[in-house]
């Protein structure tokens, strides 16, 4: 059992894992990863914060994996292939192993916002970007990422 | 993709699964289900909220299921084997699949308590009671009761 009393005092990460072009533009975006101070493995847990003009990830849905978002504080927009939608604090957001509507949160608001973001934790895992060459393939709980021709990036 | 605009308005689930006589005394415990609506089936979603007097379950540990909790409102006591700790907003406390420190969580304020709790769906969980003559077997999905010598609850 773990207590975590100031989550938004864990210190965030900032960087990516996408290849290059790809890894630009994520300085506003502050994940604060709870799972392992949780003593967690199945699922991951982060406090994500998003600044002015930050977004979650690119367009992205995935093959495995459940993913919640429930949200805190500011205001979010939420981008799918059916437009965009507003996010606010206590609105819960589910996005379905399997379900190809690709999804991205971006702060299109002067103030920062801040979300739980939570998901299954999977050995394996496809991701497909809905907007971008790139799709993903976790395998061992390991991530490679490949051009849509299935090249792989460096 | 599924968004629930306000999760409060979700309709509570007052009732416990528990056989009696460990079913009495939840009045004041309402489970709002998010999991269905949300689409998600590999981890359950509930916004519960505590009234002033009410638990959030007999005191119990998971085999097989790791448990996160986010407080959202007011100010519950979490009861360990270890002793109390106040929980206040924005604190968050994760129970780890096989930690055998039973847990559960106690409103002992004036007002009410709410907190998103995030578990694990595993077909197959033991759950053990540390105070009572109880604990529950999980298969395929479906819950049945044990007294601690074996013996099945009706």
């Amino acid at each position: 059992m773990a207590v975590i009393h100031d989550p938004m005092r864990v210190p965030p990460r900032t960087t990516t894992i996408y290849p290059k072009p790809f890894d630009e533009g994520f300085e506003g975006r502050l994940k604060r990863p709870l799972t392992d101070r949780l003593g967690l493995t199945q699922f991951g847990v982060n406090l994500t914060t998003l600044e002015p003009g930050a977004q979650s990830s690119h367009r992205h849905w995935h093959e495995e994996e459940d993913e919640f978002i429930y949200m805190l504080e500011g205001e979010l927009v939420l981008v799918t292939k059916d437009g965009e939608q507003l996010l606010k604090p206590s609105m819960a957001v589910g996005f379905a192993a399997g379900d190809r509507n690709g999804h991205h949160l971006v702060n299109k608001s002067r103030y920062r916002a801040t979300y739980l973001e939570i998901g299954t934790r999977s050995p394996n895992e496809d991701v497909t970007y809905a907007d971008i060459d790139l799709r993903a393939e976790k395998r061992g709980g390991r991530y490679r990422f490949f051009h849509t021709n299935g090249e792989p990036y460096e």
